[in-house]
């Protein structure tokens, strides 16, 4: 879109998941008030200024002289499925074409085919397919001979979309998808194990899609790893965040190293990575009461590691009792993971070169027996272990 | 491609995930086998004659006469990443000339633009570009004028692919994406909880997928609902088990009516739908023992329904303590959900008009307490009806 098409925008269309479109009324009137309160803050936090949003059925409108602008900040905000900078008019057929072919002028270039499709809602003197015959004439009209312009219904290079509810109209030509799910403060809160690689923090996203704020916690694992390992989950940690405008900004941070040092002295080696999480989960457990969280959510692909297998999952998964275990990435792929870390932002950090944890062993064990972790775990002081992890806690703001 | 072409080729490249490529040799090795054995299946069970299976370094060759036909099922194998049915040459760079003009023939069209890419293992008198530059120039000379054919080397109607692997050489034009994953039976079993809706049997699609082996367990609700349900449930756990060519077809069906009416006559109305599956987690818990499962799989995504709030499946996980609950879709939206759905060929038969559940409350608790789930609980004799349960466990065959 040319520069220029800024100034005549006003506002943008903004539509919302069918999924909170069907929910019963009063919760449908939650989810969408927490979704207006969401947007709120993103729009105040990027400093994007706007006049009003406007609740219409199955649709938010936002007035603002920064429609572009505003566009690309609502797109990240979950429970948004997608937004349209547009030009707002009343629902006067010639205030509509007039509108359309000033947002036609701007956005078609010589050459182009285009379409005009039409959306209505209430009752007006015209029908929908009216509305696409005469602007698409009035285009044609007034700019088709000397841009040698075309219309193509099907594969058009430029689609104008209008949208006409009741009193008012909206004129638009490009349509941003955003990231879907419910907005965020729509489920209580989880804890989310977060490593600084690629797997937690997707599955954090995942989770955050779904509408629960996630209170990262990032288990340093020091001397085994270093401080580039925790300068990495850090600053994932912040970019994770970035989808969480109005949230807290806290990252927990345990000091793990010690138990670490103490499980690989006094319990069976290829074991480690097991007991390792184990107590990470009973760990996580305790922040999980402390912080109100309802559940615990780690980045666990069956299979991608030896402590991932089906049979760890289940010993890993024993070591806590009353809070579930939310494992969103369970059937994904590494690709596909990958393509979710890219597209929020997380790849790139986490692919940064830190350095990788020195206690795992050669060869992990890939079906772990229960009783066998059990027994060894005895020799370990899980209770005194847990809390001195939970007095070690760091709050870090990113 | 043309019909014709299909006398030509004589064997299909089958690439396999970059995952298990990156396994400790032993590990892949023991994956390859199984996937070797999962392909032998596939193509016994649809009647695809073929010569032999050989493996090269990071990828499987297929002799056959129907390449075409095998690539298509072998594209539902997981743990396969993509298929090329292709013309087997030697490596003399003569012969890939000659078969590339051949497929070339075959598959290009009057107008098309064209380009060879090669990828090459081993030693050769020739470079990968000369393989590239040599093709396209006798292509050129061959049909060049007479078919107004050009070389495109970044938006090319066909590519061709040219592979040399030591001493032999395959040419192809069609790549088919395969589903990725493990190969089924790389990890245990587990039990995956289905209804015949479209969540449950994506999230056993997806568990299965990433190598695990699915026993479907089907809890039938008659009186409150009825067969149409039962049938929509037994119709989509026959196309999830064709995925498992050469694994039981068995589905689980336990009589739950009783249960269920037993909840309604003693329990809280607005946790209904809590204490059914909660009952359903314990059963699935002892058909999982029986027959020796590692987990219980179920299609849930946060906050889709009353009983899937973050607070509720917490409630719902309590329930079973030997199992871990595994909920691949948990951070899926309902869209996600059905476009994979599409793909695997259970949204027509999910989406199918049956007897929705008549037990559901008009007002579910959204978040439920465990101490009054439990309390309420101890109005059922909880053992008495998983016995029960468990001796009603009937064995279809699908």
């Amino acid at each position: 879109m040319e520069a220029d098409v800024k100034n005549v925008l006003g506002s943008v269309i903004i539509r919302f998941g069918g999924e909170i479109w069907i929910k019963k009324t009063w919760t449908r009137k939650l989810y969408e008030g927490r979704l207006v309160k969401n947007i709120k803050n993103v729009l105040k936090h990027y400093d994007v200024p706007y006049d009003k949003i406007v609740r219409r059925h199955s649709r938010l409108f936002l007035r603002t002289d920064s429609a572009m602008q505003a566009s690309l900040e609502l797109a990240r905000i979950f429970g948004i499925s997608s937004v349209s900078p547009s030009l707002e008019t009343s629902s006067k057929l010639e205030k509509i074409i007039d509108r359309s072919v000033v947002l036609a002028g701007h956005v078609l270039k010589i050459g182009n085919s285009f379409a005009v499709k039409c959306r209505r809602v209430g009752k007006h003197s015209y029908s929908s397919a009216d509305v696409c015959k005469v602007i698409g004439q009035r285009i044609l009209d007034e700019f088709g001979e000397k841009m040698n312009l075309r219309v193509d219904l099907n594969n058009p290079d430029v689609g104008l979309g209008v949208e006409v509810r009741n009193d008012e109209a909206f004129v638009y030509s490009d349509t941003f998808d955003g990231v879907g799910g419910m907005p965020l403060g729509t489920q209580p809160r989880v804890v989310g194990l977060l490593s600084g690689g690629t797997d937690s923090a997707v599955a954090c996203w995942m989770i955050m899609k779904r509408g629960c704020p996630v209170a990262p916690v990032y288990f340093d694992n020091t001397p085994f790893t270093d401080e580039t390992t925790t300068g990495r989950a850090l600053n994932v940690a912040g970019v994770l965040l970035d989808w969480a405008v109005g949230f807290p900004r806290n990252v927990y941070v345990v000091q793990h190293g010690e138990n670490l040092k103490r499980i690989i002295e006094n319990c069976s080696k290829k074991l480690t990575c097991l007991f390792c999480k184990r107590m990470m989960y009973r760990i996580a457990e305790r922040v999980a009461e402390m912080k109100g969280a309802e559940g615990i959510v780690t980045g666990e692909a069956i299979g991608e590691q030896a402590s991932q297998t089906i049979t760890n999952l289940k010993v890993l998964s024993n070591a806590v009792k009353k809070y579930p275990i939310h494992r969103p990435l369970l059937g994904f792929d590494k690709s596909e993971t990958e393509a979710i870390a890219r597209r929020i932002g997380t790849y790139k950090i986490s692919s940064r070169k830190a350095k990788g944890c020195k206690a795992v062993p050669s060869k992990p064990a890939t079906k772990a027996k229960l009783e066998e972790v059990e027994e060894s775990e005895e020799n370990l002081n899980i209770k005194e272990m847990i809390e001195r992890s939970i007095e070690s806690l760091k709050v870090v703001k990113v």
